[in-house]
């Protein structure tokens, strides 16, 4: 039976009894006196597009948009088709402030750790500049930089026996040079710079490359995956073991703290890593900075067989709700990330498109010792 | 048997008779003089990296990254390692000063065309601000200018009885704003202005959403497809057919004449479009200018159980060569594209990643009859 509710000019009340209990039982809106539940503004337009609801205001029917045209705030839509896709799948969604202390039921993914030790550099390399790539032409001396830690490309890709060279990008170049004593016709103040010309990212990629790499982790372009870097665990090498070529699990894709990006954007790269089925790892570089967090509502799952509920349960997840057109920053991701890690909740990224459509994401944060990074794998998902 | 070639300080040249024989048989350089080869610096290098030439200079030998460093110019390793991809696949590549005429062989794809007569829409809409989106919230009109046109979403994605309204995005608002008298409590030139706010390449995205959208096509959001757009062909319908939902199997990606792009972020795109097997569309939108292109190779291809060649064949692509790091800009990948069409090849660009690994994509022009703007499908390809 469709409820019926009122807007006061501010707040959106469920005063009529039948109504108020039947949305109680539904859980929607917070007891603000005797028979009297105020609804979030989302879930007043829940009632009205779904539910058939009827809104009055001094007594005279409102139409959706004269409600949605009174409240509408920071992406307000986004937020309501995301609540609505949340509420569509039998399962609840609450208002962040009824958050309380630390739910312990946030995901950590623990990573290995190996101290690295870096051979030196004995040959001289070539700079090239326009390409922002080394040479090594010492056959032996790059072979053995090549097949012992997987420094650059011998040969051929896939095929180090064709060619005879040791090819180095500007990350695996600059992290000879500062841990391996590799000398070139460039200094190292020289090549930041060449580099940073080409890509204002570069020193947050680099820092993410040497973090790994310091940790014994090997990292090679992502390209073919349509992110930064491809990344292989402790221990593995770029010689065909049992005529197979050893496959990367897992993508990097590095986020700068100072950026902003197209939300569209930043699914892409997600969606690239998914489509050949490899775990996406965002890596937020950079000091730590804090600012205020705007997460947007409580997430209760399921349990066996039934749904979590808010008189019985703890909140799974905090959401993130954000549009497809709307531009993100690093600073603002790492921040809900973190504010979700204070609620002791996984994140939930969800995205509406511009066919109102929605997307979630996981996330769970890595923890890889000793780094002083923030990483996070995150996972399209269904919930 | 290793040949042996000499660099003059300038030139790198194959005098040697039984080189120079062999070189000309394999369709390496150019005959400068009885018995004098000039190679090309990528054939050069090919020829030290993996046919174990020799080379001189005064009579001692020189060695990779010492001739490297004379030569090196603008993107060079990409140049030589595109050029060797073609080479190790016994194919033959040659400089591009050797184009003659018009070789006729520069596919055109044809789409069809339809008069679209636009509907007038007859409710109210609300825009709201930081959604770049509108509602219609009269029931019957806004399923009405769903279901025949595909405008906006009503109801719920992929369920149209759930839910309401319709609601359309900002270039579906804009258009009908435009073509259908579509009135809001927002003017065309602030929406607009709040648009370009949000996302700067706004009218670039508009004006290929209207070129298409008045020939018959449908657009819709291609967020799932990581592009701007997903297209559907005159005649297409949101409402179910046999209950299937229709699929697009083409989507479009805007590049505004006027904006940079790292190749890494560009291909990107071009992946994602290939992993759900849709034809990629790339769309250059405005002014056509006229600036010089610099395109890399000639390239020969395959004929039946034999591979073309110089002596006999006309070339069949030309390449223009990236790498992963290099930024591209819409006016110069449009110049590209033209210049290709002027010799009458198909372009094929080939980038090289960090890795030195080749990536090889075909670009055929796309005739779209009555618009002035430029569409290339681009498709991944292993030559």
């Amino acid at each position: 039976m469709a409820v019926t509710i009122e807007f006061d000019g501010e707040r959106v009340l469920a005063k009529e009894i039948t109504s108020e209990q039947a949305l109680e039982r539904g859980f929607f809106g917070k007891k603000t006196g005797k028979n009297v539940l105020e609804l979030m503004p989302v879930e007043a337009l829940y009632l009205m597009d779904v539910r058939n609801a009827s809104c009055t205001h001094n007594g005279k029917q409102v139409s959706f948009n004269r409600l949605a045209s009174k409240l509408q705030g920071k992406k307000f839509m986004a937020r309501y088709f995301c609540y609505r896709d949340w509420r569509d799948r039998g399962l609840v969604a609450r208002p962040m402030d009824e958050a309380e202390g630390n739910y312990g039921r946030s995901p950590v993914v623990k990573y290995p750790s190996k101290h690295f030790d870096c051979p030196r550099v004995k040959a001289r390399g070539l700079f090239l500049y326009d390409d922002l790539m080394s040479v090594i032409d010492d056959e032996e001396k790059g072979l053995a930089l090549y097949e012992r830690d997987w420094f650059g490309q011998y040969g051929t890709y896939k095929a180090r026996k064709h060619g005879k060279f040791n090819k180095l990008d500007a990350y695996e170049t600059l992290f000879l040079m500062r841990h391996g004593g590799y000398v070139l016709n460039i200094k190292e103040a020289r090549l930041v710079k060449e580099a940073t010309q080409r890509r204002q990212d570069f020193n947050a990629l680099y820092d993410v490359y040497e973090d790994w790499r310091l940790r014994g982790f090997v990292l090679k372009t992502g390209f073919k995956f349509g992110t930064h870097f491809r990344l292989y665990f402790p221990g593995a090498s770029p010689t065909l073991e049992n005529e197979e070529w050893m496959h990367s699990k897992h993508v990097i894709h590095v986020f700068p703290r100072d950026s902003k990006m197209l939300i569209s954007e930043w699914a892409r790269a997600i969606r690239v890593a998914h489509g050949v089925k490899k775990t996406f790892i965002l890596a937020i570089p950079g000091e730590k900075k804090e600012t205020a967090a705007e997460l947007d509502f409580l997430l209760y799952h399921r349990k066996h067989g039934a749904i979590e509920n808010p008189r019985e349960d703890k909140p799974k997840f905090v959401m993130l709700a954000l549009s497809e057109e709307e531009e993100i920053g690093g600073q603002e991701l790492a921040q809900a990330l973190r504010r979700a890690k204070e609620v002791g909740l996984e994140l939930i990224l969800s995205i509406c498109d511009r066919e109102t459509s929605i997307t979630h994401y996981r996330v769970k944060r890595v923890e890889l010792p000793g780094s002083k990074y923030e990483y996070y794998e995150i996972e399209w998902t269904q919930p």
